[in-house]
This record gives C-alpha cells, structure tokens and sequence, in this order.
C-alpha cells in the first residue's frame, strides 16, 4: 500500500509534515508499521497550491528518504494545502509519471488502492476515455487511469458523483471478465479550495482514512495516523466521502 | 533526429562502436554533425545477443556520455549482433521505456523517424494493437507502437511485409485524420541472426541509412557514416529494405 | 562552459528567465552558440531566496530540458533574487553535488571556468580546508572547493577580499605544480541581499560576464546574453568584479 | 546495515543469485529479516569478471528491485566470480560512486559495516593516501577509503596484512579522536581467481558473515544465509578472514 497526507489550512512549510518531524511521510515511508507493504520506496510525489491555480508538483523515482531535493523544496514553500504520497508500486513501474499525485488544471488526486485484474480491465477502461483525455494519459497506473475517467465524467462539477460512478463501471468491467480480486479506492482529491477524501472498497478492506481536525481549523487527512495520539485521529468510514471546505465538513455515504 | 549503430559479425566488445572509438556513438551524441536535432541528450539504450535467444536490453535516461555503467558493460560485453541508439526526442518524455532498443522475444528494434501527426493518429493506433499486444505496451512512443503493430502483422514469418503493411496503416490513418506532416522511418531489427535495416518516408526525406561491409563479412549499419571514409560506406536508397544474413546482402524495394 | 543567470529585482516566477522565454537558460542549454562546449547536459541547477535567510536548491543530473519537476517548480516559485546554471562538465562526474548552485548560509555561488591542472593541485587546495570546511565537502568539483575555501578566507565580511586571496593562492599550487594551463574563473555569488559578479583568468580569455539593468532597478547578470539586443547588455571587463545592491552598481578592479 | 552475496564457482547466470530465487539479494533488499536496517533501498551495485582480468562494474542509486536493467544483465551475464550488494546508508550519500562493489585493476571490494564516528577520523584517514590513491577516491564513503587505503598498503600482495595494517590504524585514529563508537567491518574482496571475507569489530558485534560450499566446489559468501537450510552454512567466527581458491578453503585468524 501507499501512504500519504493532506493539509488544509494556515500556510505551513511543507517540511512541518513531510521531512523533519518524527512521524513525517519520509519517517514513514522507511518504516510503515501498519501498511500490508512494508516499504514504500518506489517514488514519491508531492503536490502545492500556492499563487496559481494549478498546483506545483515535484515527483521522483527515488526513495523519498533519500531526496535532498525534497529536504530543500519542502524547507522552502509553505502552502495552505498540499498532498504528499510515497508509493508502494502494486505491479506498475516506477517512473515519475507513474507517481502521485496527478494534476489536471487546478484539480490534484492521489490515491491508495488497488483495481483487482487490472491487467484484465485496463484497455476496457482506457476505451471509455475520449480523445481528450486519452491524450492526456502519461503513465500506465490505474490511479492515474481512475482521475481521468472522474474528469471526464465532469469531477468538475460535483466529485463526489463522478468518482461514484467511474467506481460502479470499473466494478462492472472487473465482473464482466471475472475478475474476483476487490476493488479498493481510498483517495484524496482537491481543487485548491476544497479538500475530498473518499474511502470505498468492494469487500470490507478499504484501505484507512483518517483525520484531524485542529482548533484553528487546520486538517490533516492520511492513509494513516502520523502520530501515537490515537483519540486525536478520526476514521473516515468505509463507503463514505469526506469534504473539508473553509468552515465545514461534511461527511457522506457512497451512494452505490 | 535519433543516432544508431547496429553491428553484426565477429564477436566484438561493444565498447569497440559505443564508447571508445573517435567515431564511436557517444562521440556523435555530443557532437551531431548531420542531424537535424542537435544533440541526442534525451536517453539510450543498447541490446545485445549472448548466449540466450533474448538480447540484452540496458537502457538509462543520462545522456550516454555520462554513464559510467555504460562504458563499463561495453568494455565486459561482447557479441555477434548488438544495437545502440542514442535519442533525441521528437516529443514524448524520456523514460527508460521510451528509449530504444525495444524488444519482444528474441526480437529487437530500433527506430530513427516520426509518424507525422502523431498525437492525432496515436489512438486510432493503439485500438488496432489485440489485447496480448496492448498488454506488452510499455511505453508511449510512436517507434514501440510501431514495433508491437509489426509483431501482430507477423514480423516473425517476414519482417519486411509485417513492417510495409503497418507502415500503409499508419499512412491511411494520418490521411484519415488529415495529417499533412510526413511519416519517416528508418529503422533496424534483428532476431539474433539477421539484421534488417529499413528505410521509408512518405515524402522525399527519409532519415538516412548507411553500411560498411568488411571483407570478413563484418557489418556495421547506422543512421549515419561513423567514420570520413565515405568511399566505404553504401546508402541504403529510400523506399528500400536490406537484410544481412550469413552470407548476404539482400536489398529490397518495398511494395507499397 | 557552463552556462548562468543570475536575477536580482522585482520578484517574478522563475520561469519567465529559467524555462518559458526563448532565450531562457533551457534553451540556451540545447542551442550553445557562444561557448565552447557544445552542450549543456552535464546536469543542472537553480538556487532561489524566498521568505528564510538560506536558498532553496534544487539540482539534478538530468539534462535541463528534460525535466518536468523543473517545468512545474519554475512556474510556481516567486524570488526577487536567483540563479540557474546549466553545467557542462571539465571532467568531474556528473553527480547532484557536482551541480551549481553551491550553498552555505545564506550564500549561494556558481562558476564558469576551470583550474587548469585541477587533479594536480586538488590535493593541496583540499589540504588548506580547515576541519570544519573539509566536513562540508560534498562533491568533487573544482567549483565547490573554491567556494569553500573563500567562506574559509571570510568570504563574509569581504567576499572580493576573499575571492581574491583564493584565486592568489590557487594560482600559486598551479604554479608549484607546474601547471602551464590557465586559471579561469567567472563566477556569481550572493548572501541574499547583493549580487556579485567575478571576471578573472590567469591569461587573456576570461569567461564571458555580462549584465542588463532595466529602467526598474532589476538586474539580470549572465554568462552570455539571452536576447540580441546587444546594445542593452554590458560586458564586464577581465580582472574586474561588479556588485548589485539595492541601489548601487559597484565594478571594481580586482588587485591581484 | 548492507547486505551482500558473492559467488565463486561454476559459471552461473547472475539472475540465480540476484533476481529470481525467492532468496535472492533482491527479495532480500525488500525483506530484510535479520539485519537492523529495515529497507537495503540506498542504491546497489553488482561486479563480476568476464574475459578480461577487470571486473565489470553495474551501479545505480535506484533500490535494486525497481531497476529494470539488472533484471536483463542478470539474465544475460554468466559468470565464474561475482559480487553483488544492496546498501543500507548509514550516513553518506546515495550516489553511484557511494555503491558497492568499488573496483581497482582486477580487485573488488564491497563492505558492511561502519568505522564509528567516521566523521571525525574521515580527514585523518584521507591524508594517509598518497597522491596516487587519493586521485583515485570517488566517492565519499568508509568503505571506499578502507578499500583505498588497503590498495595502498600492498593489498596485492597479501591482502589479510593489508586489511589488518588498515583496521589497526584506523582503530587508532578512532582512539586518538576520542570515538566511543565500535569498528565493525566485514567484507569481501576479490582477485577474480581467489574469494576473501573477512569479519571484524573492535567490540563483540561484527555484522555476520556465512557460507555455503556445495559438493562440486561452488561456494556463496554471504552477509546472511539466502535460505533456511541453516545447518548447510557455517559462519565465519568474528575476528577472522577466509579465502577461497580453487581447491582449498583458508580460515584464519585475524592478528591483532
């Protein structure tokens, strides 16, 4: 599995969460304690909003320990919502287009999961994308496959429902070739304002999703705890959606 | 444009065409005299026959001549029959899957040329590769998708129909799609014992082909001379095949 | 030669000078028409100041224009002082801590030139590091060892004072040594607040140095000029240094 | 902590060792079960000779199990005597210079372990280099400079005096700066005719060092078993060296 994180909230420097603490993304990604894969060392990304509309993104097949780059980027921008994601490739090469998070205009995603018998649904999948976003197809993930079928069932305009759907047709293509591996989609998605997280599987094993939400109304959104304080940490239920907007949350069941 | 060099003969040490001599390949990737693109900085890769029917693939996203494994295993290697190719990208990024040899089995290839258009053409393309083909695309250049449609036509019963039926193809489809751009190819394959050299554009500017034939049977093919000694070296005329068996030198107007 | 810019002014996006413009370091980079070396793609690197006292930095051994975490970071970063370098390298490995910009503090450097001889008197110039500077060697670079040793001569209370003293001394291994070859060194420095430029060599043929002020007070020093409108682009005389503050141009002949 | 495999025998496929067997180097980078250091994900390096006296030398800073390239070499190259190695940073750099094996002429060296406090004895060490050997230091590692400092010491002509001359000093320099830290060095070193390890520590923690010797004389060196057939290797007792020749098996005791 995957691991990441996302903040929302005062401008930090991306070092706070990623970096220097002891329980940052890179202190994880060379041990995770409760991720089935026990090292996620195939490639990281990361992903800001600053001036622009469209988020920085700097991603690298290195082992994100191991990036000065990355101690040095994230010791320099602050931002008041970013992603970052350490990658435990499930069969995909490790390339840079292959990592998370992936961006489209002002929209970024990054994902934890896995479609069963990808190998089998791949091309049915790739179909369905109209020239458009076949054109924008860069790498070979099933993750990146998954944001542009959302995009193009108009993620734009309510995420939640696209996402929903792009889930039910990849479910009907795994049983139209019969695959009987699951489903699993634990994902984070954002347009530079709003911060989504979604928690689905097609068995009982979505992969976690939790948060915290601070006083000051700073949240951190993560594929897992990054510390001990346990009653601090809220489980995003499996089957469910969360949104964070400037004052609000709003949690939601998968409507399947 | 891409540079190449193909050899097949004596066992030599690869180094002997690759990273020592004056005119070697990493020589001309610094120093492009002919080409249209100035350097070839975009990746390489090399392919090898031993002792097993698959070739050796070793390719990297340095510019050749700054990799020290390069000319480490071009000192250690030595072979009948090996391609190396340094890349100048016509567009689409440089990952080790974009640079070339490409090879399936105990075929490998090479390619120097672009499909006009691409971008345009490139669906139409890939929904014509069966589900076997599609599954083995790794890549996204046109050259790897050109290599796979050519496995499909047959290449192992004969290269040079495999190659011309999806050459026609991929014309059709740039008229089709009202690409005014040429489509050029020049290219080189191999199944460990015959060497194939091609070269073919839809207008008047096929990339160049050139060979030296030793009198030991020894045969060096490339998109351009390696040395000054141009007395030595035969053009391949555009619209034409060649083929280097054994004992022969077999050229071939393409049927179109 | 490598080549460099250097921005001191309003703050802009790294981009307008580093990968958008036609002139921009990036295309200079494929397209050397002034340098000697015909290509920069021997690894690069850029250094910005932001809202802490130390740069940020980022390099890497791919050539420039194949990176796209470049593309992103030059679009989304603000400074009103940077520097970007493109690195054609005199012999040592192409290695991230071979890459230019060199860091310490807050002072930022990088070089074009050489030291003639170089593996011949390395050893003694390492020799003079005292304990602490030795411990901040990184790389192998010629560059590197003379910005360490210029910290070492208090580069902080004089830095031409410094620059100096080192080129003195290193000129003097050379000649212990014997070196016939010359001392070349055109270089750029800052502490975050002023810009430097340095001219020198040991014979007549100094690196390229030049500068553009504009109406507004923004400063653009270089190693070649970007654009041709050669009018507007002052060449910074052999054996001279020219400092940028807020307000003041300072050239200064160098006493040697 | 690295881990390690050296081979001696037959002439095998590389891939037997390195990438295929469910025990291999590579399935051990990924599940490191006995070692301290959880992930061997700071780069690797494999050395083996061919026709010439010169080992061929394949290092990358990428984890061993995420490079493509090994995969094909390991399938392509045999040999008699080969070495590979997946480190563990205990500190410096992940750069290709910084991997094992290090090569020298016809010897290769690769290490596990670490001279304590090495920061503080790095200088003292590199100035006992003569000219010659310090022009030939690459990287930034212990390791290397134990390697180097050995060449310097007659390795050639007895290369467990040589080894023990280097730990004894070092030893010293580590007393001399007041280090509390332990030496611990156990390595591999190779002629390409005969197979040396040796294990040591200046406490009573030197990382292990097992092998196995088949009937037909075949024999691995291991810093662990590759399989669980634990009463088939025998460890090499802390505090000596063995070596491996055609016929003879050489276990010592180290003199201190």
């Amino acid at each position: 599995m995957c691991r990441w994180i996302a903040y929302k909230g005062q401008p930090v420097f991306l070092e706070h969460y990623i970096t220097t603490a002891e329980h940052s993304l890179i202190h994880q990604s060379l041990h995770a304690e409760q991720g089935k894969t026990e090292t996620n060392g195939d490639g990281f990304g990361i992903g800001w909003y600053g001036t622009r509309s469209e988020p920085g993104i700097y991603r690298e097949v290195l082992p994100a320990w191991n990036d000065c780059n990355l101690k040095s980027l994230a010791a320099q921008i602050q931002s008041p919502l970013f992603f970052a994601h350490v990658r435990a490739s499930t069969g995909t090469a490790t390339s840079r287009n292959n990592c998370h998070p992936f961006s489209y205009g002002p929209w970024m995603f990054m994902h934890n999961g896995q479609i069963g018998g990808y190998e089998h649904v791949r091309r049915a999948m790739e179909s369905q994308l109209d020239d458009y976003h076949y054109g924008r197809r860069l790498g070979t993930t099933d993750s990146e496959l998954l944001f542009l079928l959302a995009l193009q069932e108009d993620l734009q305009s309510c995420a939640v429902k696209a996402l929903t759907k792009v889930l039910i047709k990849v479910r009907q293509y795994m049983l139209d070739k019969g695959v009987a591996d699951a489903l699993r989609f634990t994902s984070c998605l954002s347009d530079g304002k709003r911060l989504f997280g979604f928690r689905y599987a097609s068995d009982k094993f979505a992969p976690s999703l939790f948060y915290r939400r601070y006083d000051n109304g700073d949240v951190v959104l993560v594929s897992e705890p990054i510390d001990r304080q346990s009653e601090c940490w809220t489980e995003v239920p499996q089957g469910h959606s969360i949104c964070f907007t400037e004052n609000k949350v709003t949690l939601r069941e998968l409507a399947f």
